[in-house]
C-alpha cells in the first residue's frame, strides 16, 4: 500500500439519520418481508413499485417554498424548473399511480408496495430520514368487507411471522362513529374542529392517564403527579358522557361492543353508518374464525382519525418488552391503516372508495428480535475458507474452492498476503465454519486437512472451564482431496445437528 | 362516488426518466437477483445496502457549483448547508463505506450490493435517471486470484440464468499492459493523455470499422463509406505498430496471447506486470475449468480503461437479437468491472487494492426475456375469486376465502358493488385460474360451483375456430362446499400440467 494525499483526505461520513445496514441485518428484512409479502399475495395482493421520486405537487401536503424548500420532505427543482421530491411515504405515490392508469386497472385494485421513504426531519434515537414502509392498499372498494380483509391479513401476517395468539392485536375503530359522538357531544358544528382535536389527544393519553384523566382532560383539566397543570378541553359534563362511554365501550363481544356504541351515537346519521360498517366486520371475522384476541373492535384507538375518512386499524405487538427508559411495557404498535375515501380524488376529481395499511419495517423487526422470532440467522454463517499455504499452488487451491461451491457450499479462497496465522484469524472474524488447509505433506498424499472451527472453539472452551465433557467429534480431519466437498458437507450438517 | 373539484384536480403524472414497475416485472427482477446474489454468496460475498443519500463530496466527481447545483447528480443542501446528493453508483458508497469501518472489517472484505441509482441527465430510451445496479467488490486483495475469481463468479452468473456456454463470454484485458504498449508506442510522458484517448477512442470503434479502420484512425484519418472524413490521431506506422498487434494478439489459447503480448510491450515495467497478471489469471481460469468460450483474455476490450488501474473485465453476451434500428446484432456488454486501487485512498489517504463488477440490471433482465429465460413468471398468476352472489352470504363467501388461503392458495373475495357479468369480467382481468360461484341452488345443498376460466376460454377458442379437438376437462364442476379446497387444487395441478 502507497501513501497518498494524507493532507487532502476526506473524512468518510455518513449524513445525519442514515445507516448502513450489513449483511444479517438485511437477511432478517429480507425473510421477513418475504414472509408477509407471500400473506399479501395470498389475499390477491399484486406487487407494484414507484420510483423515489415525484412531483413534489402529486405527493400533496408538502409543497415546498423558496424560502424553505425541504421543510418535511427532500426536495430539488429540475431542469424545467419544476419542484422534484423524494417520497415520503407510500400512499401518496399510489395515488398518482392509480389516477395515472385508473382505466387499465381491474377494480377493486389490490395492490402492496414494499420500499424506502424519506423524511426531512431532525433524526434521533429511532427516527431515521431514510426508513422501509410495507404497505397493502385496496382501491376502488366501499365494502366494509374490503376492510375485514386488511384486518385479517394483518392478524395472518403476525401468524405467519410466528408471533403467537395472544401476542398481537388489531384493534378497529371507525371514524364514523367517533363523528357520531361528536354529534352526540355537540360538538360537530364547522367552527368545532379546534375542539374536536382536543377530544382526540385527550383521548389518545388513555394509556398513559387512565379514564379519569381523560375525564378531566376533557373538562376543565388535569394535574398530573409532579403538580403540573394541563389545561382541560373545557367540556361540560353532558358533553363529556358521551366521550367517555365511547372510550369505554370496548368488550371481548363484538356484539355487546356495536349494543353499546349504538346507544351513545344517538340519531346520527353517520354514527349509525359506522355502526353498521363495524358490525359487519364483526360478523365477517367471526365467521373467518378470528377471535377477540386477534381481532378486537375498539373504540379507544383514536390514532389516525383524523386522517382517515370510515374505519382505522392498528395491530399492536402486547407482549412487554423493556422502553428506552428502562421501564417494562407493551411494545406497542407496529402497524396501522385504515380507510380514506379521498385518496384519489386530488387528481380524479371524483371520490375513489380505498382503505390500506402500512407496517413499519424496522419496528416489526425490533419486535421479532425482542422476541427471538427473527429468521434468516443462517445467514450470518461465514465461507469454507481455502487457506494459502504455498503461492506456487494457488491454481491447485483454487480449484478447491470451485469444487466446493460448485457442491453448493459457500466457500472462499483467501485473498490476503498474510501468512497461516493471520489467515486463521481471517477465518474465525469471517465466521467460517472450517478451513481446508493443503501444505506440502497433504499435497505429497493427495489429501487436505478440514479443520472445524466450531468443534475447535467449543473444545477449547470446555477445557478451558473443564466443566462439561461432552462427547466430542475431532477438531480435524484428513481426507484425499477427491473427498474433500463430501467430507465438508457432512462437518457442516453436523455442526448444524449440533447447535440445534 | 361522489364529484368534487373536477376544475382544481391536479394531472397526475411521473417525472421523466422514472418508470412504474408492475408485478410481473418485479417478480421477474427479484428471481433473476435471488440468482445472481446466490452466486455472490456461494463465492464468500456479503450482502452490505448503503442509504440512497450521500454527502456529496463523499460521492466525488460531481462536487455541485451554486449555479448548477444538480448536473450529473441530484443534489440538495441539508439544513447545516452541506450538499447531499442522490448516490449515482453503488462503488463511490462502498469507498465511503470501508473506509468508515476500515478497522472492524475482516480483510479482505467482499461485499455485494443490489439497489436504485440516480443520474440527473436527459432521459431517453432505455436510460432512465433511476435505475438499479448489482455490484460486488473485494477491497483488501492485490492478488490477480481475486480479479479471476470476479471473473469466475461472473460467469457462474450467466450459467445460474441459464444463459448457455457460448451465448455469454467474460473478456479480460489490462490496464497495465496497454500502458505497456502505450510505452512501446512512445505515448507514456506526461503530455500524452489527451493522445491516449483517442487512441482508446480509435481502438473502441474495432467492432465497427474493423482493424485497417482502427489502423486509420491511429493514423492520418478515416473516410467512411458515406464519404465523412473523421481526422485521425497521427501516429507514425512505428507507433501503430504496437497498437495494432495489441488489439489484435487475442486468440483462443491464453498462452499464445500472453506471448503475442510480450513481445509487444518489450521491455516496460508496467507491460510485464500486466502479462504477469494476465497469466496467472489464466492459469486459474483453466485449472478451475473455465474455456475460452467461457472467459477468454482479449486485448480488443478497451471499455474502463482510462477508469481501471490493473485487470478490466466486461462481459458480452453473443446471441444475436434485434436492435432499436431494426438491424441484427450480438447482444452486447451486461456488466463490467476491473481493479481500481484508488477507490478508498480519497478518505484513507492511502492506497487499498480493490477490484469488483456491476451489472445492469434492467439490461441483463431484457437479455434474458429475448431469450425466453425470464423466470417468475408464474406469479402473474391471478388468485382464485370467490364471487358475490347474494350479498346477505357475505360470511359465508369471505370463509370460503379465508379456507382457500388457509390451503396456501392464492384467493380472494370480489370487492365491488357490480353483479355477476361484471364480476366474471374482473376475474377474467385479473387472470384467476377459476372462480368460486354459490348460488341460491348451489347454497341449498351445501356445494359450490368452480368454473374453470383457462379450461373455458380453452373450449370456446376451440369451438370457435374448430380446428382440434382435444380431450378436455370439463370447464366447471359443482362440488361440496367441504370439498372445495381439495377441488380447487385439483384443477390448478391440472392447468399447470397442461400449461406444461
Amino acid at each position: 500500500m502507497g501513501k497518498s494525499n494524507k493532507q487532502n483526505k476526506l473524512k468518510a461520513r455518513l449524513p445525519r439519520g442514515f445507516v448502513d445496514r450489513p449483511h444479517f441485518n438485511l437477511a432478517q428484512t429480507q425473510h421477513m418481508l418475504a414472509t408477509i409479502c407471500e400473506v399479501y399475495q395470498r389475499y390477491g395482493f399484486d406487487s407494484l413499485e414507484t420510483p423515489m421520486i415525484e412531483y413534489t405537487d402529486a405527493l400533496g401536503k408538502f409543497l415546498p417554498d423558496q424560502d424553505r424548500p425541504n421543510a418535511g420532505v427532500f426536495s430539488f427543482q429540475d431542469d424545467d424548473e419544476q419542484w422534484l421530491s423524494l417520497r415520503y411515504d407510500l400512499t401518496a405515490p399510489l395515488a398518482r399511480y392509480v389516477a395515472e392508469n385508473y382505466d387499465q386497472l381491474a377494480k377493486p385494485y389490490r395492490s402492496y408496495r414494499v420500499g424506502y421513504v424519506f423524511r426531512n426531519e431532525k433524526p434521533g434515537p429511532g427516527r431515521f430520514r431514510q426508513f422501509m414502509q410495507c404497505d397493502a392498499d385496496t382501491v376502488g372498494s366501499a365494502e366494509p368487507t374490503s376492510d375485514a380483509e386488511i384486518c385479517m391479513m394483518a392478524a395472518d401476517c403476525m401468524t405467519h411471522l410466528g408471533i403467537e395468539q395472544g401476542d398481537y392485536l388489531v384493534r378497529v375503530n371507525s371514524r364514523k362513529i367517533l363523528d357520531g359522538v361528536m354529534e352526540a357531544a355537540g360538538l360537530n358544528t364547522e367552527n368545532d374542529a379546534q375542539r374536536q382535536l382536543s377530544v382526540l389527544r385527550a383521548i389518545d393519553k388513555l394509556d398513559r392517564v387512565g379514564l379519569h384523566g381523560v375525564e378531566a382532560l376533557l373538562g376543565e383539566g388535569r394535574m398530573d403527579e409532579s403538580g403540573d397543570f394541563t389545561k382541560g378541553a373545557g367540556l361540560s359534563a353532558t358533553q363529556i358522557k358521551p366521550l367517555i362511554d365511547f372510550v369505554s365501550a370496548g368488550t371481548n363481544s363484538a356484539q355487546e361492543t356495536m349494543q353499546a356504541l349504538e346507544k351513545i351515537i344517538g340519531s346520527s346519521e353517520a354514527g349509525k353508518q359506522g355502526v353498521d360498517e363495524l358490525t359487519a366486520m364483526g360478523v365477517l371475522f367471526e365467521s373467518a374464525g378470528y377471535g377477540a384476541d386477534q381481532i378486537l373492535i375498539d373504540p379507544s384507538v383514536v390514532r389516525g382519525l383524523e386522517y382517515y375518512t370510515g374505519a382505522v386499524y392498528e395491530v399492536e405487538l402486547l407482549f412487554e418488552t423493556v422502553n428506552e427508559k428502562g421501564e417494562k411495557a407493551q411494545f406497542g404498535s407496529v402497524a396501522g391503516g385504515g380507510r380514506y375515501d379521498g385518496l384519489v380524488s386530488r387528481f380524479k376529481g371524483q371520490e375513489v372508495p380505498a382503505n390500506g395499511f402500512s407496517i413499519g419495517v424496522s419496528r416489526l423487526q425490533s419486535a421479532l428480535s425482542a422476541l427471538g422470532r427473527t429468521i434468516g440467522d443462517h445467514e450470518e454463517k461465514g465461507p469454507v475458507v481455502v487457506l494459502v499455504m504455498d503461492k506456487d499452488q494457488l491454481p491447485r487451491y483454487q480449484k478447491m474452492v470451485q469444487v466446493l461451491r460448485a457442491n453448493s457450499i459457500r466457500a472462499e479462497l483467501y485473498l490476503g498476503s498474510s501468512g497461516m496465522r493471520a489467515q486463521m484469524k481471517y477465518a474465525d472474524r469471517r465466521n467460517a465454519p472450517c478451513v481446508i488447509i493443503q501444505g506440502e505433506d497433504e499435497r505429497a498424499n493427495n489429501s487436505v486437512t478440514i479443520k472445524d472451527l466450531i468443534e475447535g472453539k467449543r473444545l477449547s472452551e470446555n477445557i478451558a472451564d473443564n466443566e462439561t465433557w461432552r462427547s466430542s467429534r475431532p477438531a480435524q480431519v484428513v481426507v484425499s482431496e477427491d473427498n474433500m466437498a463430501k467430507a465438508v458437507i457432512e462437518m457442516l450438517v453436523a455442526q448444524e445437528r449440533e447447535q440445534g
